[in-house]
């Protein structure tokens, strides 16, 4: 597996549930952590949350720090994309030369919301993962982490997450790669889901998930079998 | 859970390994089995090949008859869609009469293959479940069973399929209904995945599977954690 050792992450709209639930898991880790929000202080408030600890009780040596977006998607190595559909395609315009080069690993599911609970939405690239690429043309974009539990991740209860990350991609290197960094998170594998075009339906699955939690009052999450 | 014993299952299609693969688990779980198809004649040789058993020991106790699909879908309790997405409309569209009433329980997965591999075609209606729901209006249309890998059905040396069977309607009788169905099937699950309008990615998903299926060499299969 490929050697994650040490890189840092930076998190996008780090200051949501999902982001800031893979944060605090990349940071137990070990791996030195960027929050980046729209707003170097309340990214800065979101990594002092974490290093204090969900309960209050701070955990010793994180290394999670805040910034602005821009500065986040400069400094660190590897940039997960968390923000809310609505803004996302806007932000990684603005942040073209900053990502060039870089694994960027979108988690972003277009999802709209109705009296009949969630459900996908149209996208003009076909996903949002297309999206990223389509207006990153230098990056190395990935799609991942778009089922894990907001809820599990901050849980300090929960030791390991029950659940395959799938990691879709048309570059080998870098999705190997962002297969070993979900698998830095306790119980989590990440495992190859196809190709960039297939992201529609795994963004768009967590629509599903979302109604087979409302039915059993779960968190559900996927496995995949035989592998 | 629903009492589905005694329930007979149609499948049209039934020639094809997917339908073949479901008629043997149903047969083997002691319901009466109609494969459908256009030709009574081949339908007959398909049932007779279950009956023969996979490799020509002949099982016992086993009822799986043949006939044309316009026979199946009206005789049948409850009949399973498992032709090629080309031709999926045109039938159903036939055997409208034939299936009012009925519970419909639709598997059919709208793909396209190229050098890249499978890739989901957009259908028009948003899904083929939901193209079954519009041309059938008299019909209680289920999305279910999309995943089950046939070459796993059809293998006397499986005794146990490791798989949970998403099973998405907005009919909860029958989604209910057919849940119990699933479970007859030693290892599988019927778990509740959502309203039909969230079938389009389900059906997709098959893609991303084929795809799992080529790196790891795999007969990959979905569970569901926490449920």
């Amino acid at each position: 597996m490929t050697d994650v050792n040490g890189i840092s992450i930076g998190i996008l709209g780090g200051t949501g549930d999902q982001g800031k639930g893979l944060a605090r898991r990349f940071a137990l880790a070990g791996h030195p952590v960027l929050i980046g929000s729209r707003s170097a202080e309340r990214a800065q408030e979101a990594a002092d949350s974490i290093g204090a600890g969900v309960s209050g009780q701070a955990v010793s040596g994180l290394s999670v720090s805040g910034a602005a977006n821009a500065d986040v998607a400069a400094r660190a190595d590897v940039v997960i994309v968390a923000v809310p559909y609505d803004g996302h395609r806007e932000l990684l315009v603005s942040l073209r030369a900053e990502l060039a080069g870089k694994i960027v690993i979108d988690c972003v599911n277009p999802l709209g919301f109705d009296k009949q609970g969630a459900h996908a939405l149209q996208v003009e690239e076909g996903s949002a993962a297309q999206q990223a690429a389509a207006v990153l043309p230098d990056s190395r974009v990935v799609a991942a982490f778009h089922h894990v539990s907001a809820m599990l991740l901050l849980d300090e209860s929960v030791a390991k997450v029950d659940l395959d990350v799938l990691v879709l991609g048309d570059d080998r290197e870098a999705t190997d790669l962002v297969q070993a960094l979900a698998a830095v998170i306790p119980g989590v594998r990440g495992v190859y889901g196809g190709r960039l075009r297939n992201a529609h339906q795994v963004e768009a699955f967590t629509a599903n998930l979302i109604s087979i939690n409302r039915r059993y009052k779960a968190h559900a999450g996927l496995r995949i079998t035989d592998v």
